[in-house]
């Protein structure tokens, strides 16, 4: 039996491995250095104290339960052997018929990796959670001070991307802190919080159309957000960011820009995007190895007008499903082969076609855009569609149901359930004592640090 | 106006910042080395990947959100100057007219301190994250390989004490091994874990009669959990525990034996127990300074013959209640003195009675034990008693709703919804590098562990 081995549980790899599980015809392994498949599209919520991991994560072990053919491993690969057909993972190795490398994409600094500390990204469950950690502390470094320039710097926010979630983290936090901390403290007034989105281009979601993306800036006002466009950001420090000749003095900086494709593409020796990512033939095959893929936010692959597909969820779906089609479809044609006793055939394969369905976006309560070919919708319908369709792809029922009554009691009662600070216990962090009002304050490394910067 | 401090946001502090907040008669400021209050009797739920964090904790900010005059501080209390009334913290000083001292305990190795790397006791939510990591992570371990021995070694798991939170725990793992994860697995078979409970004792549950005592290790039996009596861990290491001259390859070690009261009492100068509790008088303020009062498990309260009350949430709540009350009453009849121009009245001082309502303890899926006075239950009824009882004690009815709403789904589905390994990627830690099978394996440390030991 062909033995097919899966890297990453993200929507490529899950989907792929779904489908190949499904057929009970080829041995899988799935490999993952992270237990549990996320659903990206909600991890803003996590960091805005909206939803908890477990809403939108699902152990990749449980989602592979029904398949008794599919092995599920937590580990880290580490080398490609694509000659002997080996991958290298740090529990041994995983021969293989089939390759698919799924790893998808982190952030770009532009080379800035310096920036990183004073500016987490948002790409998995711990950055999630300490992005959570940083917006929760500056509101209460900013409560227990007097120092009325202190107060100013913690309660400022900078967001540094105007994609979707740059667009979604600004809106968040800006309802935040109008919302569910107005009542909360004495010193301060949540409600002044600066949010701040700074856009290099000259508009925001430039994947939308003009009026849509207007409509999301004029909404992103109503909040109270400043949308910073035509500036790029050309330093990020301890105390801020600087934009142009402009100094930001700001507690918190979030980073929301550049992507970076998992370094695992380069271990493969075939040429790569500028953005590190796997450039792939039309069936998502590497040159000369007919038996590997890449799929998802990894993948490079053409799309029309010689534009690459957008790193987007419903890309990476279909391209597993893709994938998984095709090693199907040649297993099953090998083995009538083998039965009819005939050499194998030489396969065409059908290229890789996606299927826009469109984009969505949200901007906050009742608020959001959404374009499908020439229809597009915003405010309420759209901000209604983002719910069902966010809800209806999330996996298993259980999420489904729980992130729909937590996302009902949030719309009734303006409240965020999860607003925890996890840590051991209260020590000044490196990221903390950034200020240059925290000079005098003693310092720790916290030990249960849930730092992804450092 | 009076200003109250209160250090610790438990049982104890919630309690008393509330009634004083809600009379409104005097200041107060509530600080906490966490932003939350924990309701720690379903923490091993969050352990055992049952609940998610913020299903039990609330930030204290939005719990004294009615309360005007209450101030909330993330703080850690570091000094205490009786004489001058004041309090020192990481971000300043707190003068005080009255001080209720609330900051709870932890677990005590008995002089053993380099125990606790090997075997996380659980007491805050990090502890909970960290345990339910390592239990998780242990048949990740066992699947990933085929040696036989190896297995042995991370299906082995051992919680030493025989209280409450021992039996939870232990009864918990069991029932993850066979029921949640019994069809997740290819190469091991979850259901074949040793769960094995140590007491040193003779029996479990001593605080329980013996009737009920047995019939809860009978109820851990029948769920494949060995009740290990009458022996003294001796040694615990990398290969796991030392019991008498018996030696338990283990590759998961949980502690929930001893208690040890935080250290800020021995910055009192008062005297001390024997486990560090400060030793307060029947108004459960301290020796000479009786606007200073001790309450929940850092108070050493004397009780029925001569036995100190014990560490139990009913109790801090109690004594948090009657320490504001008793705060009112001085404070109002001192405002009544001063308007009829009167010398303030000695006050008598109503002595702090628990009412001990009873207590229970749970074991699985249908099987608790519960005793009040001379009634006593098991199985099923005691079993519904203890989920009323603490979805009831609960703070706020969406901590209530989504409790009962995951417990019914758990019941149904016999699944965990919480299953998330939650670190930046997958690497060996110095944790799980203990084995002693795991030599040749790369390790790190990770920059994001959770790890409450390190």
């Amino acid at each position: 039996m062909a033995h097919v081995v899966v890297i990453g549980g993200g929507f490529a790899g899950i989907n792929a491995a779904r489908k190949l599980g499904k057929s009970g015809k080829v041995a899988v392994t799935i490999i993952d250095q992270r237990n549990h498949h996320l659903f990206q599209p909600l991890l803003y919520q996590v960091a805005m104290a909206g939803l908890d991991p477990s809403d939108i994560a699902v152990p990749i072990r449980a989602l592979m339960r029904p398949y008794r053919r599919v092995r599920t491993l937590l580990g880290r690969a580490s080398s490609i052997d694509l000659e002997n057909r080996i991958v290298g993972y740090d529990g041994g190795t995983l021969p293989f018929d089939y390759l698919i490398i799924a790893c998808g994409a982190s952030h770009s600094y532009f080379g800035k990796d310096e920036w990183e500390r004073f500016a987490p990204g948002l790409k998995n469950l711990g950055q999630a959670t300490e992005i959570r950690r940083r917006v929760l502390v500056a509101f209460e470094q900013a409560e227990r001070t007097n120092d009325l320039a202190e107060q100013d710097h913690w309660m400022t926010f900078v967001i540094v991307g105007g994609g979707p979630t740059g667009v979604e983290l600004a809106g968040s936090i800006a309802e935040l802190a109008r919302h569910a901390l107005a009542k909360d403290f004495r010193t301060i007034d949540s409600t002044h919080a600066r949010v701040i989105l700074v856009q290099s281009g000259d508009s925001i979601l430039k994947q939308f159309s003009q009026d849509q993306a207007d409509y999301a800036t004029k909404a992103l006002e109503d909040l109270g957000v400043e949308v910073v466009l035509g500036n790029r950001v050309t330093d990020i420090n301890a105390g801020g960011v600087v934009i142009g000749d402009q100094t930001i003095n700001a507690g918190t900086v979030l980073w929301a820009a550049g992507v970076q494709a998992n370094p695992i593409g380069a271990l493969l020796g075939v040429p790569l995007d500028k953005a590190g990512r796997v450039i792939v033939g039309k069936d998502l095959s590497i040159p000369e190895h007919s038996n590997v893929f890449v799929a998802g936010d990894l993948a490079h692959v053409e799309g029309e007008k010689g534009k690459p597909l957008p790193g987007l969820a419903p890309v990476a779906m279909q391209a597993g499903r893709y994938v998984a089609d095709l090693i199907l479809t040649e297993v099953g044609e090998r083995e009538a082969n083998v039965k009819a006793n005939q050499p194998a055939a030489v396969q065409n394969r059908k290229p890789f076609h996606y299927r826009d369905k469109g984009q969505m976006a949200t901007i906050g309560r009742r608020r959001a855009i959404m374009q499908s070919g020439s229809i597009k919708k915003n405010g309420l319908i759209a901000w209604f569609a983002w719910l069902t369709i966010h809800i209806y792809f999330l996996n298993g029922f259980r999420n489904r149901l729980f992130v729909f009554l937590k996302w009902c009691w949030a719309y009734a009662t303006f409240s965020k359930g999860a607003r925890l600070i996890v840590q051991k216990e209260w020590r000044q962090r490196e990221s903390d004592k950034l200020s240059p009002f925290a000079d005098g304050i003693e310092t720790y490394e916290d030990p249960i640090s849930n730092d992804p910067a450092s």
